[in-house]
């Protein structure tokens, strides 16, 4: 036997820890989480590698270790060690759609990240200080951009990128949860998208992450609710 | 015989661009190359899926065709569908390396790219007005903390991931030989990224991109010199 142990360094409200968690999840792989705030990060990460961030995941068996660090290269490499279920479609085609819409949510939520939910963080986690409202407008309005733009997608496919579940979807899905935390998803506005969420939130691999509570904060009331 | 047609919608000093270049030059495939700026794209471009933006490759054969958008969609199929030479490490703590710094420089470069390089296109491409200089100063600093960042790696490995060429050298130089067109790359603060980019632009996949020259623009002298 040549067990694997695994090791995720990640914050819980952090939307790219919450895609690996997903992941791991789906693809029915334990591990252990280790907190790892941005503003204080564990003293193991930044050990891992010149400039290593969170999230970072540390596979170690017998025969070595493999480090792996950031959505880009954990995920692509989880897809190459646990194949099935796989989260990216077999189809050429499909697979670049994937990943482009993938790369898309990344890129166009870092600014709702860096803005809207930093600020929640800023007040309610953290409590340094109310919370910037120019920020949390602007993160609010690049938001709902962002919601019409993928609700216009699952209306044509049901998933994002065609007819199943991909790494497009837990990474929206993923970024979305972490808003929806402090109650900033309008999910009213967009009931496609409002749709494509609950069936994504009703999987297994979601219920860790609607168990979290981070210290001193609760939820919405329907944050974990199946059927908000 | 069942030919494949590739077209690449992009724009030569466009650094995502100039990525794809390089790996379909690496990999010896054949592609034409349609300009497609971003302030005037091409409209087939908007034609290949909801919000496509380039850089775009179509690849056309007798059985379908294949559409990638975006660096991570284009290079991780290409990577797949050509796999010699390799542009990924095999072991997967190398691989998942790669892909980390491959994100890094992505994500890193961008303020440089939506300020320093896109200053110098407003300028001297599109002649629509003067710099805003405090776009190219703060383009300029974060430049020299990226080649700090990345001298520190090739020292470490001779390559940014490891011994060998890997996506994450090409998205480097990719990067940095847009910059350097205009001559923004202060090469001899970073001695050991010097010899680094030396070995990178002798390669013959490169010339391409030193054969560049943007209408009514000449690249600075030392842009296409080998031993600069």
């Amino acid at each position: 036997m040549n067990a694997i142990m695994k090791r995720l360094y990640q914050w819980p409200l952090d939307p790219a820890g919450r895609l690996v968690r997903l992941v791991l999840a789906e693809k029915g792989e334990g591990f252990e989480r280790v907190d790892s705030p941005a503003w204080a990060p564990h003293p193991d990460v930044a050990a891992l590698g010149y400039g290593a961030v969170t999230p970072a995941l540390v596979s170690s068996d017998a025969t070595g270790r493999v480090v792996a660090c950031g959505t880009r290269a954990i995920c692509e490499h989880l897809e190459e060690a646990y194949p099935l279920p796989a989260l990216l479609p077999a189809d050429p085609n499909e697979r670049a759609e994937a990943r482009r819409l993938w790369a898309w949510v990344e890129a166009g939520c870092e600014e709702i990240t860096d803005t809207l939910l930093t600020e929640r963080v800023v007040q309610w986690v953290r409590r340094e200080r109310q919370p910037d409202s120019e920020k949390l407008r602007r993160g609010a309005h690049a938001l709902r951009g962002r919601l019409t733009f993928l609700n216009g997608l699952v209306e044509i496919n049901g998933y994002l990128a065609g007819r199943t579940l991909s790494l497009a979807d837990l990474a929206a899905a993923a970024h979305l949860s972490a808003y929806d935390y402090f109650g900033d998803v309008e999910w009213n506005a967009v009931p496609d998208l409002k749709t494509w969420y609950a069936r994504i939130k009703s999987r297994p691999a979601f219920r860790p992450l609607l168990a979290d509570r981070i210290d001193g904060t609760r939820p919405v009331p329907h944050y974990a609710d199946l059927d908000f």
